[in-house]
């Protein structure tokens, strides 16, 4: 039987609060520290390593973690979620995104449908269609091939497939399996969707409008941007369009659209970059191979992240860590830093994904939480970050706890050799060297010389970003913020926060305002 | 005389941190609020308006902030670094960012050098070459014009030119200033140059290395990475290169660059857009004129920030509220948002500039400070972080501060009509609505869609994103975080901070390691 307490109402994070406090900079000194790099890692999916010797934990923390699970009944909620249980109880909806790439549990029949088979029946569509567009089985009106696919979405629908695509670019044209290029439109901007626009030729383009309820005002703006576009160019708009969202959107059915791929209330915006919202446009540009491939990375970790053994669950206790420095240890922030390029976007997609999921101050029956939930998370890739906010990170008056993910080899394996040694080389040794330096630091009798270390990381260490290793990582991080949500005991799945401003943008647009709402208006002449 | 004192020993900070706290929502609402809307705005240059309505405070709160800017002597501090004292104290530097663009007070004579003719004098030349590489005078080995120029630099000599690019492609392109493809290398990563250079015609282009001690391992790596694409393609690297270096580094005399500008010690990477680390890439990419009214525009903005009078002087009050909201709100961390999708990478930029310049832990005595000094800087445009972050930033536990920046006209003036209002009206509405959103909330009878309210913001609005506004809001914030180094008494010019990780990186690449940083060497095998 499953209950869902606050956090602060369990004993055993009374219990954990209590705890003496691990000293980084000692325990990760000396040959003691080699050994405890050995032992405080874990394998993850796919051949990666999840690594947390130089997070602040010791065997009687990892002890109080433990007891913190299992009180917390993380993953008899875990199951209870792939399992089909109404977890998004605020809008009693199931959250069905790891379904997306695997079946972990029993069978989830909702409304007479078996989920799963309704997700694979949309992979299977993209599938033929993309194979169709690859061929030049479907082309444009003139009968020439498309070259461009264009997301048009914003959020979820943005954000991760275009993190998705930008990781796996440089992999796709060394392994020959790029077919389109990818260009996205998001911001109701004008500008945006103009210069996209002007960049690409519409004519050999194929749009792939991205909206849930078929009713997203950005979306549907850009939408007739593109459409202009089409029409000023002499084209059939409906030749060049297809549509993901759900059955019941007027989207669904419209003759406006090449094809229409669904995605269903069971999957949020921003968990969504599995389903049909990833899969048309990363089929399209890459192949559905590509995509499926990335799944079975998703499906890999997912399946770890019910495993009861805490030292073999990596997204089980990187979460608790997490809610350990925020709770226990009071850091407001968090930090995700990717040692790789491609990965330039992925922490603004884990942004969206973490901070739109627990920055949330009521519990998931509506009352009030006593406690801190979710940390502001920000990042940039590494090397660049280091001559940009790492000052911060190193000297700064807070700590900010680190989550690093380095690759052994590039992802094109084109490389100089400097210095004697590698950029791909000198690359993980920077990344080493920070690991090293946040957690022990160096002492200086010149103070403005001086690190103080203790400041905590772990690191996620892969042979190469590959569709799998990146389907691993992405369904690492959203399993980490569905486990913390269930530590928090809020509801990851909704996003009520975002309701407010909708309305009043809505008044302004039809002048029904007054007071300061008004005066701003007028500053913008409105 | 100047006096150089940590902020927790003036008297008027004790003074501010004891008055009474303003409530945003009450004293916005109503009538009231928009009374308020008028009176707490104030012009910045080139048109733009700082408005501190929904900011937490009130006259008597800002009397305090008053006092706090006369004690601290901030616009003093000011005067003794334009006029060339030695404010950057730890490497015993000035700071002259500023005289880049204009002459504030003396002339600032440093070894027997008027700084301001010796940068006027790299401009001059820049302006020459830009000039004779677009009309065809200098060109590549076959006597064929420059169509590309990409920048190899990172930190200050990579965010920064980077997201000016950005800010004025469209506008640019639209006004017909647009000469050049600017393209950018920085990370060390093997496959950010790879990428680079696959994507571009390397016969046409012209490369800028950016790198002010000439030293910078990272950009000397990937000038290598440059160089043997220019010899794999059979050219000349010399006849494709140039470089922005200090009159000392060993670039500056070398036979290998077309051409080398320098900058100096005075300008700190993170402040050097304004000077050839800028002006080489913008004037190439667009034109010189271009590059000189962005000058102008942060001109503008510096003698603003000069002004005596706190209600007429935008950087000092916004620098200010900022520090209120850090040492007497105690909120951890800014948010940057602003509407534009030109002004996608002004938030990294600046999340630099601040961080590296005021996340420090002693004061300029090398003193360790009892206070929080610089906060976690973040941000993405809107509307795309509505979508994304906004969650937390409305409904969160921890309550984040916010610097809103919009325009009322687009770049590019292409729109389109829906639901009765353009897409740029659409934008303005949801900036708009989301401050008074964050001010005011809305109460609701289901907790869980409740607005708290209480959540402060100010705005910057402008009439178009130019290369005068770009000018002018690069200055405003330079200057923010020049006054905050001040208040907190640090030295926001140097970044001893990022030493040790250098340190330990080479040791890593030389294999002189044991303990952990061995283990976690062998880990990534290196």
């Amino acid at each position: 039987m499953i209950s869902w307490k606050n956090l602060d109402t369990l004993a055993s994070f009374q219990e954990l609060a209590k705890k003496d406090k691990v000293c980084l900079k000692d325990v990760m000194s000396g040959e003691a520290g080699a050994k405890r790099v050995k032992a405080y890692q874990m394998p993850m999916a796919e051949g990666m390593t999840y690594c947390y010797a130089a997070k602040a934990v010791d065997e009687n923390v990892l002890d109080g973690l433990k007891k913190l699970a299992d009180e917390a009944q993380l993953l008899e909620k875990y199951a209870a979620l792939y399992n089909g249980e109404v977890i998004n109880t605020g809008e009693k909806r199931l959250v069905l995104h790891q379904l997306t790439r695997g079946q972990l549990g029993d069978a989830v029949i909702k409304d007479g449908v078996n989920k799963r088979d309704f997700y694979l029946a949309q992979q299977k569509k993209i599938e033929e269609f993309a194979n169709d567009v690859h061929s030049g089985k479907i082309t444009n009106g003139a009968g020439e091939k498309f070259t461009t696919v264009v997301q048009i979405g914003i959020g979820g629908s943005d954000l991760g497939p275009r993190a998705i695509y930008l990781a796996l670019e440089n992999w796709a044209k060394q392994t020959g399996n790029f077919n389109m290029e990818a260009k996205f439109i998001s911001n109701v901007d004008p500008d945006d969707a103009a210069a996209v626009l002007a960049g690409i030729d519409v004519a050999h383009s194929l749009f792939v409008l991205v909206s849930k309820s078929g009713t997203t005002l950005e979306t549907l703006t850009n939408e007739s941007f593109v459409k202009d576009a089409l029409k000023n160019a002499g084209l059939d708009a409906s030749k060049h369009m297809v549509a993901v969202t759900s059955e019941t959107s007027p989207l669904a059915t419209s003759s406006d659209y090449l094809r229409a791929f669904f995605m269903d209330d069971y999957i949020g915006g921003r968990f969504s970059s599995t389903s049909a919202v990833g899969g048309a446009i990363l089929s399209l540009a890459y192949t559905p191979e590509v995509f499926a491939r990335f799944l079975e990375g998703a499906a890999a970790e997912d399946k770890l992240a019910a495993n009861a053994d805490l030292k073999k669950n990596p997204a089980l206790l990187d979460a608790l860590i997490g809610v350990y420095e925020r709770n226990v240890l009071g850091f407001p922030a968090t930090a995700l830093l990717p040692y790789s390029q491609a990965l330039s976007r992925f922490p603004a997609h884990l942004q969206q994904a973490d901070m739109e999921s627990n920055g949330k101050s009521v519990n998931r029956f509506g009352e009030p939480v006593n406690y801190p939930t979710g940390p502001v998370l920000f990042g940039e890739p590494g090397t660049n970050g280091q001559h940009s906010f790492y000052q911060l990170l190193h000297q700064g008056t807070d700590i900010v706890p680190l989550q690093f993910i380095g690759f052994k080899e590039s992802q094109l394996g084109v490389d100089v050799n400097i210095q004697g040694s590698t950029s791909q080389k000198k690359l993980c040794a920077n990344v080493v060297a920070q690991i090293m330096a946040f957690a022990c630091g160096k002492d200086n009798e010149d103070n403005n010389k001086k690190f103080a270390g203790n400041r905590p990381s772990s690191i996620i260490i892969g042979e190469k970003l590959t569709p799998e290793t990146m389907g691993a990582l992405l369904s690492h991080y959203e399993n980490k913020i569905m486990f913390q949500g269930f530590l928090w005991n809020v509801n990851s799945f909704d996003q009520e926060g975002v309701q407010l401003g909708k309305v009043l943008a809505k008044k302004v647009l039809a002048h029904e305002t007054d007071g300061a709402l008004k005066e701003f208006s007028d500053m913008f002449e409105i």
